[in-house]
């Protein structure tokens, strides 16, 4: 159900970061690719040259040298694109990279509109939309767990599940739509039993599909967690020791330090995102005089929370007393005692009845590793074996999947029922039709636009 | 005189610019920069490939897929380094560079200093230093004028020069070294009065060169500017008229934003840097009360005056007086009416007797192409071929020209009072000396340090 789409122009972008590095890589796509780099390019003829083949020579605007480049030749269809690819790695400097578009531009290929390029890779048949969706996550991805994700959706594995279970569901709809053939001579061709079993089936793997997002979306977008605890108790300086050492770690390899988002630790791979910061990162939380409400708003957008007290200053009912009114949700909740280097042996064993207490001197940096292995585990995630579970990151796949699962009730309804056989197929068209946009397999234009126009440029 | 270095080991780093794009390369260069990525690539066996071939698979860390990628394989010495060079083009997320960048660090590769692929590239004689340097000059050229003068000096124009009067001397050198060699039979293979010749006219190419880095210096640093004027004549409006339309201009293409430098514009290919604006770019220039010690000091740090006058508040004579006390060393100064369009006919008349003087409008916006045509007329560069002209951009060789300069004044000076040849042979020697430290064919490991710690990572 690809719609073969051949392009008749040549789209042009920038594929590397801006700014200055060593080398720099313009993209063209489209059946003018080779023959336009050719006419500005100095060397060897590019249009009698091999597929996947590198040449040397410079890129010339009548007799001015812009620069001395390596240029790369991709033959469609062996190319991202499917068409003829050329990418020209020149020096890293936007001021070449600007004279070398513009020159393009002149010689009749058209600037890239975003995704542009992965968007002709899936017209084209190179994967699917979930696939084509993967790499922006995979570009996006900024811990080893939403890596792996985006790269087993990228791969094609969550495509893989969603074909499997339309698969199974079209052989039922040609079956019913085989006997609308039939007209009046009342046969069945498809098992009504079998069908009830098997959309109950399918129903189930969407339930742990849709349940799989709860965790899609924490590994895509991190926990959102959030530190609570009265004044005093040390949570702006527990929340800088832990973003400090997290921006050493980051900055490990020269040249790849990214750009650092304020609030966000990684710890074993998984995305601890802080909420409402703001008033911690003060250099004293004597200014922070949360009020309940505020508090509680807070609490509701988490999905976890660290709870901090000074062990100096309360007593054990004090704090069970408070971690029962924080969480009546019953929320992953982390007791985390401070201080305990100003605490005696007697005070620290009164607190044994807290379930799952850590102790931590925030100020000397005392038992933060135990505190980060902490958080791991209340999530959860850790003992999670990502390759081998299928997990929805795509809130779009959520909606289409939704979409499914009613339809299928619909289906399941009308075989209680008794309805006729074009009724129940209108029903698991509708169903197919849901999970096909999963994949690409149904598309419009508003559809793909959506999508692409989410990538960068060059992509 | 090249030392071929044989590097036995195989280095590693991001060769383009951090943050998002589409793709990012990575680039290792050594004897083992092939092995080392086969051993981590899944797809074609890298080891018998031939040079200048693409290669699609996937770069894993034991079973895990780190990404998808295209492996570019050069062969020594047919790369860029002449030691044997792979890049990785991998998906363009830090997370996924610095991945894959630890992975071939774990398996043998060590991370690149700054500059050292051009260090490499230099040492085993790909080009020169004077052409090494243009890399850099190049990379960070921002300007049509000092993008052709680092482009043609990377293509060696520049060298030859050096190199065609280093040959010259060499000639002389031989011959009069020849003498020592025959000691006390008082012979003279070398013609002195040619010597001379030849040294004088040695001497007035380099003067020349010198005289040029007053240009190359504009050309790559820009022009000194600075707007001068009184309170109210519109100096902060001018200003901000001039760098917004810049500011615009500079985002043509999309995904080629570059760091905009707050107070330079580019004029015709020549830029134009704005000297101490930080007063006149608040709302008012009410602010600035400056005294005439202050405006004489930023007059000395530049080299392009412009003299702004609100033409509704003066009289001619007025504005010729003032031009003459702020321009006693008769630089540049362009004198610019501003409120033309508050001016009647007969004012405007009034000032016919100023030499040059354009008339804007800053608020409305009125002539300001003429302004700027004003500019570059003022710089001359306009009109300047550099293709043309040998161009010196670099401190370090004004430095090794001047040294040359009076060691070949020494020579002259031992011609005159007759010296021995052996004193005059070490007089050209030193003069050969510092001729030869511009291209490199005199190098020692500090000025190769001081040189390529200058260039960026994965260059």
């Amino acid at each position: 159900m690809i719609n073969h789409h051949f392009s008749n122009d040549t789209i042009v972008a920038v594929a590397t970061a801006p700014g200055v590095g060593a080398i720099a890589v313009i993209r063209l796509s489209g059946p003018e690719a080779i023959t336009i780099t050719n006419t500005v390019f100095k060397g060897k003829d590019l249009t009698t040259q091999a597929s996947h083949t590198i040449h040397f020579g410079t890129i010339r605007d009548a007799d001015k040298v812009l620069d001395e480049v390596l240029v790369s030749l991709f033959m469609g269809p062996h190319s991202y694109t499917k068409e003829h690819v050329v990418e020209i790695s020149c020096h890293g400097s936007d001021f070449i990279v600007q004279q070398i578009m513009q020159l393009l531009l002149k010689h009749g290929a058209r600037l890239a509109n975003a995704g542009e390029f992965t968007k002709r890779a899936f017209l084209n048949g190179q994967f699917d939309l979930a696939q084509a969706e993967a790499v922006a996550d995979l570009i996006a991805s900024d811990s080893a767990l939403s890596h792996e994700v985006a790269m087993k959706q990228m791969r094609g594995g969550f495509s893989q599940e969603i074909k499997r279970l339309r698969g199974e569901l079209v052989h039922f709809a040609s079956m019913i739509e085989l006997e609308l053939d039939f007209g009046e001579e009342d046969v069945e061709f498809a098992d009504r039993e079998q069908l009830r079993t098997l959309i109950l089936h399918i129903q189930g793997i969407i339930r742990e599909l849709l349940k799989s997002f709860e965790l899609g979306n924490v590994i895509k977008n991190g926990v959102p967690t959030v530190i609570v605890g009265k004044p005093n108790a040390g949570k702006s300086t527990l929340l800088n020791k832990l973003l400090n050492e997290e921006k050493a770690i980051v900055s490990d390899v020269p040249g790849t330090t990214r750009d650092f988002i304020e609030d966000e630790i990684n710890i074993s791979g998984i995305t601890f995102r802080f909420i409402d910061t703001a008033g911690l990162r003060e250099t004293t939380d004597k200014v922070e005089a949360l009020g309940v409400e505020r508090t509680m708003q807070k609490l509701s957008q988490s999905s976890l929370i660290i709870y901090l007290f000074d062990i100096t200053e309360v007593t054990a009912e004090e704090v069970q007393a408070e971690l029962d009114r924080l969480n009546p949700k019953k929320m992953p909740i982390v007791a985390v005692a401070n201080k305990i280097d100003q605490a005696t042996p007697g005070k620290l064993k009164a607190f044994d009845s807290i379930e799952g207490l850590l102790t931590i001197s925030a100020a000397k940096g005392a038992h933060l590793e135990e505190l980060k292995q902490g958080l791991v585990e209340k999530v959860n995630l850790g003992k999670l074996n990502v390759q081998q579970h299928t997990i929805v990151t795509n809130l779009r796949h959520v909606d289409s999947l939704n979409k499914t699962y009613a339809a299928l009730d619909d289906v399941l309804n009308g075989l209680a029922l008794g309805m006729s056989g074009d009724l129940v197929a209108a029903d698991i068209r509708r169903a197919l039709y849901s999970l096909g946009e999963i994949t690409g397999e149904i598309t419009t234009d508003d559809l793909l636009d959506n999508i692409f126009t989410k990538f960068c440029i060059g992509k």
